[in-house]
């Protein structure tokens, strides 16, 4: 259970110190170990005692509370409210609906007991009498408990609709594990809606796609493919699921949002029912969606570099890290005092910055916050107090330029905002070469081999999904919603088309 | 585990009907009625489908919120920074502070399996097979879990000081629940921080106390006193616990934050040393500090009446609800073209309002709004608009008052902060009128019997303490910072006492 590493040993320090002097591994040709060199020395997390859980680090964090801060504004201007809904699940209650307790059956944390006590021989034990009549289930997702108080709040059509989220953990047991991607424990938003008909259900639905496109492309700077999951990769429990796919810089699909059309599943299974305005008495409609801290993976495996991170402007941290290039102390209170006017500006116009002004030598201080993905490093030195100017380096790209003092401020926010839209473009331009239509099985095997989204048709069958999957290891990661089918066939059946998809190796 | 209450049931719902329509329990009366049905009805919270655990409802969330966000601003501006650590913690790790394990062994939810699977007689069952090699605890407090990272993170003075803080659920088994004040699940921050020398962590511990003195009194507007805790009532694991306490208005004390010196305790369970400047070796130390959604029953508690709550308006989710008095359709847009400017002032002044559209009768709505708190009330009806006036009504007195629409913007946020300055003044009154001070221990079971806070002298003995409490039920609250315990004698031994210390009887 608990990690072998011990950051007492000795032998271990020093490997970790001839490690990380070395660099981290070149992602084109290891990008599995490049992350998580990355994850760990930009001190974003780091792996918590019992297996599969993360420790969110504070730069790691701060990210997340900006992600969440922006998509909290989006889901609250549009007339949702927050609320918290109980950690621990009835068994019985989790396996309400049949579809969904086969979902996640595999994957609880079942609480059992309620007390340890002192063993002589044995030490802190469990308490075997606080065994608890019924055992609870860790929410891994909160459908269950969340229909379970709606059937108490819901009588008449004028308590509808209910449109409540949470930001809370879940915990879903899962066996390989990665920061970031796939953990033990993680954090997400999860949206519970209820409603008084199908139709608005489903507008609620793809609203929240929409929301969740705009986060990932306007804030991640990551572009999308919005669409419909097939019936296999559909969320246990709905009737559709539809989701925001991105490529990664290893041209693998990541799954970053997924909105669910739940039906009148829930409501039947806790047996919620309405009084509509024709005095009728009716199953509630609804809908669940979530992003998580996967979000943050996205953003690394996005956008990363050989330096290490880059985060898009909107969302960093820090935007722009001042490097003071100085000798002593004289020195130092100079550039303090050319500082000034320049941090004065910050304050005004709200960007988030940080001066570095440990011991480290500028080269040092370069690298570091190349791989904490700031993007824009301000330097300043005495020849650049000389000639009234600083040195602006740019993230997302090799260039740096010599700006006048005097009108820096004005200018940076622009930077920023310009460094968004490069990152966004570079990923958009980056998917575009990786993302190929063909009509060939053979090439469709090909590419997902040497890596890359194939947009192509299928035949609707499941069998033909399962085929492919099986001999590629690549899924339908959605049916676009621009699919053109008409005059497709099958890639793998040469049968007609039923929809165009996009298959891609996915995270 | 589950609860009985069953609300598709006729009966039941008919009872509640008639309960509803009948008002609330008077406080005077029945002060533990009136706060379970004030919590529900003004749709606080509720009880969650496990014993003992809450939803909190977006009402109640929004309070939550905002306490949440002054606070989380308080920190980040005195250098902290939010992280977060898991859930779940290993039994091993758990029991490394000895006297850490003692205090919260009790009350532990243990998880022991990791997967459910179907069984042809008992239906859905835990399988046997997914024992977990040791058990692992879920955080009732996180300060082992974040010291097993801590022990990773610091080798030298320069990784000093860690001033992080996490907002998490946590979990401790209870036996008797009450809404916000004790369930088996809340919410809360939870501070923990790591220092080179011994008087930093002191100076720490003091200034989070101090911020939630500021908190509590300059933003829920509930005076408390400050202090230190006896050994008897101080945390597990703690070598000091300062504590901030409050009277409510059934006289009874509420512990409403705390702050722990935790010496070098944790530093040595985990083996926390670090390098000093002059190079040596020396265990780190440390700090940890919460406050919870038992804050909202503070709120409920301290400044609640007859009518329901009455929520502070610096922390209040609404602060002014609007109450149009109409009879049709016309009348209503008459009001919405009056109100407009007053909505737009709001947008500027940045003032939280609702207008109540609904159907139901003024009458209705006035006790609707006052049962939630909601400081002022605005009441817009044709007579009011022919006068060019609104109506004021102020939550925290028993009086209306007309306005003219011309200034009301400029008046409202004024009187929003007399509120907030009145409502503080009248708990800071009742606090004073109900604390006595004596030398005799005749006098303190009579005062304690009658319900108030009793300042007295004590000779600083535990049996003292203990008899005390098994005499009257009142507890030492704390050690005032502004103890005068010269001249004092121990009210129970008349001994010369040790220090001036409040008693009373706590939630």
């Amino acid at each position: 259970m608990v990690e072998a590493f011990d950051p007492g040993n000795f032998a271990v320090n020093v490997f970790i110190y001839i490690v990380m002097s070395k660099g981290i591994p070149n992602p084109e040709k290891d990008f599995s170990g490049w992350y998580k060199q990355v994850v760990t020395r930009a001190e974003l997390a780091d792996y918590g005692p019992v297996k599969g859980t993360m420790v969110i680090r504070p730069y790691g964090f701060q990210l997340w509370e900006n992600i969440k801060n922006i998509f909290d504004h989006m889901i609250k201007e549009s007339g949702h409210t927050n609320a918290y809904f109980p950690l621990l699940i009835p068994k019985s209650f989790f396996a309400q609906e049949a579809k969904h307790i086969e979902g996640f059956a595999k994957e609880c944390a079942v609480v059992t007991h309620t007390r340890l006590k002192a063993d002589e021989e044995k030490g802190i034990i469990v308490d075997p009498e606080s065994r608890l009549e019924e055992e609870l289930i860790i929410r891994p997702t909160s459908e269950t408990v969340v229909w379970s108080m709606y059937k108490k709040w819901i009588q008449s059509y004028r308590d509808l609709p209910i449109l409540i989220n949470q930001w809370v953990n879940v915990v879903r047991w899962e066996m390989r594990t990665r920061l970031f991607l796939r953990t033990t424990e993680f954090l997400w938003q999860e949206g519970h809606t209820a409603h008084a008909t199908e139709e608005e259900a489903q507008k609620e639905t793809l609203d929240i796609l929409e929301l969740y496109r705009q986060l990932a492309e306007d804030y991640l700077a990551i572009p999308v493919f919005t669409g419909l999951k097939t019936e296999s990769e559909k969320f246990a429990g709905a009737e559709k699921t539809y989701c925001i796919e991105a490529m990664m810089r290893d041209k693998r699909a990541l799954q970053a949002g997924t909105s669910h059309n739940l039906g009148q599943n829930f409501a039947k299974a806790f047996g919620v029912t309405f009084q509509t305005e024709h005095n009728q008495e009716e199953f509630v409609w609804a809908t669940s969606w979530g992003v998580s801290t996967r979000l943050i993976g996205a953003v690394i495996l996005a956008h990363g570099d050989k330096k290490g991170l880059r985060i898009p402007p909107r969302i960093a941290p820090v935007q722009v890290v001042i490097v003071p290039i100085i000798r002593d102390n004289d020195q130092r209170s100079d550039v303090q005092k050319y500082l000034e006017p320049i941090i004065n500006g910050f304050a005004e116009t709200g960007v988030r910055y940080h001066i570095d002004w440990t011991d480290n030598s500028p080269g040092f201080k370069f690298n570091e916050w190349e791989m904490k993905g700031v993007p824009l490093r301000m330097e300043v030195g005495p020849r650049d107090m000389a000639e009234g100017n600083v040195i602006l380096a740019r993230r997302d790209m090799d260039k740096k330029i010599s700006f006048s003092c005097e009108n820096v401020n004005e200018k940076i926010p622009t930077i920023l905002e310009k460094i968004q839209q490069s990152l966004y473009a570079q990923a958009l331009a980056f998917r575009n070469e990786n993302i190929h239509t063909t009509n060939s099985y053979d090439e469709l095997k090909q590419i997902i081999n040497e890596g890359g989204f194939v947009r192509c048709g299928w035949d609707g069958l499941d069998k033909t999904e399962t085929a492919v999957k099986e001999e590629t290891k690549a899924t339908i990661r959605c049916i676009p919603f621009d699919e053109q089918p008409k005059d497709l066939t099958c890639v793998y059946s040469g049968k007609p088309a039923k929809h165009e998809v996009i298959y891609a190796k996915a995270y």
